[in-house]
């Protein structure tokens, strides 16, 4: 299957009723099957780029962290000469998992079962008595290595090989062609985290995407946001394929938070309408990418299964913010973990609604012509 | 397949054997297996009338009561006329559940997701933007329906449309025209539940019907029980069909409570002798129905999976009984709670023994003509 | 399949490349799959001599325990005169699971249900009511009896019937012709267990024979161990079939306890030399016995799924160390309890890494003949 990649739009509104117009929500069996499941991991978590987290979160060499991919336990290494590398989280000799600890520094990784040693790069260095092994090579057991590319800062990773009989992949960098310089002016790659929260949501993952892609459902489901945000001001300027979204309007000198200030100093050098504009974009398949002036929020998901989805949320500020007297993050953490919590909540009464034999495909409103699309492109992998 | 009703039997005594002669318990599979659990659901629960609950509980315009069939969530309301509806929980635009809590009061069905709202009938009243999609009508998203009579005060659904390819189904009254006039000395419409306990059981919902269908048990598994009422003393009138049951006798001024004594007036205008008799019957499939002097008791089953079964018991008084100084339903509540608890605890220990490969189908004794015809009653439906 | 039986092997070293050169662990299919291990309880432990415990346990007339064979629940009781039997634990009336407790001491077993009564030989004593049903003959509801044989004081149980399909099976002494005498100082028939410890451990149960098999893991996972005997001293003796392992030194005045001295006099007249030396056997397909100069530890496996096995450990002294002074049962307990949570540890370890689509099999080394050994007469049974 080709995935063709769309040009970016111009930024200026398109009436949502070009896309939307007779667009129904998905089939039943796109939520609840366990197939469909097997077939999404197989598809698309096995063939795409996956966020797995961001640099800054291991700066140093030997830092790391573990990541899940399709339910594989993911290395991600920063080696001793600053490069990122990626390895399955699997001894060569005996499978053993290698590291259990979700993050760490090391200078080699050793398996805890019988000492066998890798270098930062995967080579193994080290197998007790394997010489007397007739015709060994520690050459032949380097760490199983996995695709691992760097887009503004956040790490992806593909579990496909160059050359699978989908006629291989993209590179990230190709993938992102459509986004170049777009996000330039909030600074992503030198971002760093000042919180992360983890939601275990009992709902199927596209659901979340739905969600996200809409503020239709924002002044019954979140009425904090809707005085901050209009619900009605969203301008949509990625309106088909893997990057969807556009920005809404905030409200004069408010800011997304609790107390409706700002919380931080600004991500970056925006321009002045930016500033009054917060950014909402899904990429497909597991970011959800929200930038605001003084800060940036991502949610990346992970399956578990038909109708569970974890969802890591993490709120980026500006590396000199977190010295600045005025930085406040939680104003913004505990704003977005109670709209999240709103959000996850019609997510999980939508997956238990879904599964009835009455659900059918129900209509898609004027408002509702991201999701459309979201669902568009997610069933081009799908037939 | 059709159901052929069965004449009501006159109520003198039938000598078991006449019955049971050679009668062996279920195979294994009717208890352990899947596809024969996914099966019952299709077959039984999804095309017969399911007991949900009693009107008492849903008296005023608004109240409602979530229900469950076949894994199917089931809102059953009271409309503003006074009649009883019942609908799928399901929202026509997205899926989603639309009520959450068991039960309640309210005026009109809104979803929390975006605020679709339909009236007491089902009937889309609220559904903003939907006005800007070209061709969108209200009236083609009234919730689905789902079909719901009244018999002697219960509420019973059935899942089944009028034209399925089983031949449609039987309306309420037709089913129940064997049982017409049997109970009514018994006020059974206008009584009220007193208290409900739910049970969670490890064992398959049939082991319920068939320890409910026969004292054979009884003095073993209960004592106090056996004190109050000779176990050997059944009458059975009805002896084969959808509904089997009789009478056991009550010993002299007793009654079945913890203290013995009668715990509140009489439910109704009963025949003297009928003073001395509990009536035990099982209505095909999922009500077990207990007729003392002064209270009725209801079980409602809710088979979850082959081994587990959530059972809702309701003891129910007469109305007036409520304001009485001798009113005191603790005392039948807790005698027959004890009762119940011996009664699950040897269907667990049933469900486990037949998932033995060494289990086979044992003799049924004379005592035991119920079960066996319960089974062979359940069985119609499985071939 | 003909299970053929190897001679013992005489006792002096074999070269371990002897048996592993290119030897590579077990295809991922055997850790994870559904079929397979279902395979494995229909080819295995449906067909082998299981071990469920010792003698010991049940030394009074009408003392019983209850052991898990294959997923069944069984009844092994001490009859009228001594000897010791084995039933299905499961009803001919009703199916009803006829005994709870875990173990305890009683003269018949009844139902309790419906007190259907059996004797200690499993015949069929009390049926109430079944008079009364023309040809009912309590001679024909026997319970199901269990082909039950004792070896060195160890009660083994086999569920497959003398004619099956396969040819039927050895009897416990042919079958344990190769072993013979070859324990006979170690006393196991008086010995009586201390203590037994229950452990749940997440992994397949054939990582704990492998694990169990070899010590090249030792100097990393067990320094505890590794001081007392060191961890390249194992000399094996049974190098190929169902009965596998040799004997290990013991640093000289020491014991594998906390302590480093002996806990208990010794279970039996051993050898001079063997008060230096643990040996240590793998009896297929769910014993592992090792035995010390001071105690004999005895595993039992009982694998529950793919990815679980319960594993029983017990501790056997001789009946007189019991009322020495000097005996401190805890002192080897608490030792080998530490030893088997790390052995517990990485096993579970290598069943999360194993079930990585970057497994493959890896080269077992040298020092992993047994493992190598073990794996080859497991897969006699799967092919």
């Amino acid at each position: 299957m080709a995935v063709t990649q769309i040009k970016a739009v111009p930024a200026f509104r398109k009436t949502a009723e070009t896309f939307t117009s007779g667009a129904k929500t998905l089939e039943q069996k796109y939520f609840v099957s366990q197939e469909i499941f097997g077939e999404e991991q197989e598809k698309i978590f096995s063939t795409q780029w996956i966020l797995v987290g961001h640099q800054s979160a291991i700066a140093q060499a030997g830092e790391y962290f573990i990541s899940e991919v399709a339910g594989e336990s993911l290395i991600v290494v920063r080696d001793k000469r600053g490069e990122i590398q990626g390895f399955y989280n699997v001894c060569r000799h005996r499978g053993t998992r290698l590291l259990e600890n979700r993050n760490g520094q090391l200078s080699a990784i050793q398996c805890p079962y019988h000492a066998w040693t890798y270098d930062l790069n995967g080579r193994l260095i080290g197998a007790p008595h394997m010489d007397e092994v007739p015709g060994f090579d520690k050459a032949d057991y380097s760490l199983h290595a996995v695709n691992l590319a760097l887009w503004e800062g956040f790490i992806f990773m593909n579990l496909a090989s160059a050359s699978t009989e989908r006629g291989g992949y993209k590179s990230l960098e190709e993938w992102f062609t459509p986004l170049a310089g777009k996000f330039s002016h909030w600074n992503l790659p030198q971002l760093r985290s000042a919180k992360r929260i983890e939601y275990d949501v009992h709902a199927n993952w596209k659901l979340i995407f739905e969600n996200y892609s809409e503020c239709y459902h924002c002044p019954g489901v979140h009425p904090a946001l809707s005085k901050l945000t209009p619900y009605d001001s969203a301008e949509n300027d990625l309106c088909e394929g893997p990057f969807l979204g556009g920005f809404m309007k905030i409200n004069k000198s408010k800011s997304l938070t609790m107390s409706g200030n700002a919380c931080a100093s600004p991500v970056g050098d925006m321009d002045a309408e930016d500033f009054h504009r917060v950014f909402y974009y899904s990429i497909f398949p597991n970011m959800l990418l929200s930038l605001h002036p003084d800060y940036v929020m991502v949610h990346l998901l992970r399956p578990q299964s038909p109708d569970r989805t974890l969802i890591f949320c993490d709120w980026f500020f500006h590396p000199n913010a977190f010295d600045h007297g005025d930085f406040r993050p939680n104003d913004a953490v505990e704003f977005w973990d109670m709209v999240n919590k709103q959000d996850w909540h019609v997510c999980e009464l939508s997956q238990q609604g879904i599964s009835s034999r009455a659900y059918e495909p129900g209509p898609y409103s004027a408002r509702e012509s991201i999701p459309a699309a979201w669902d568009r492109y997610y069933l081009r992998f799908m037939n």
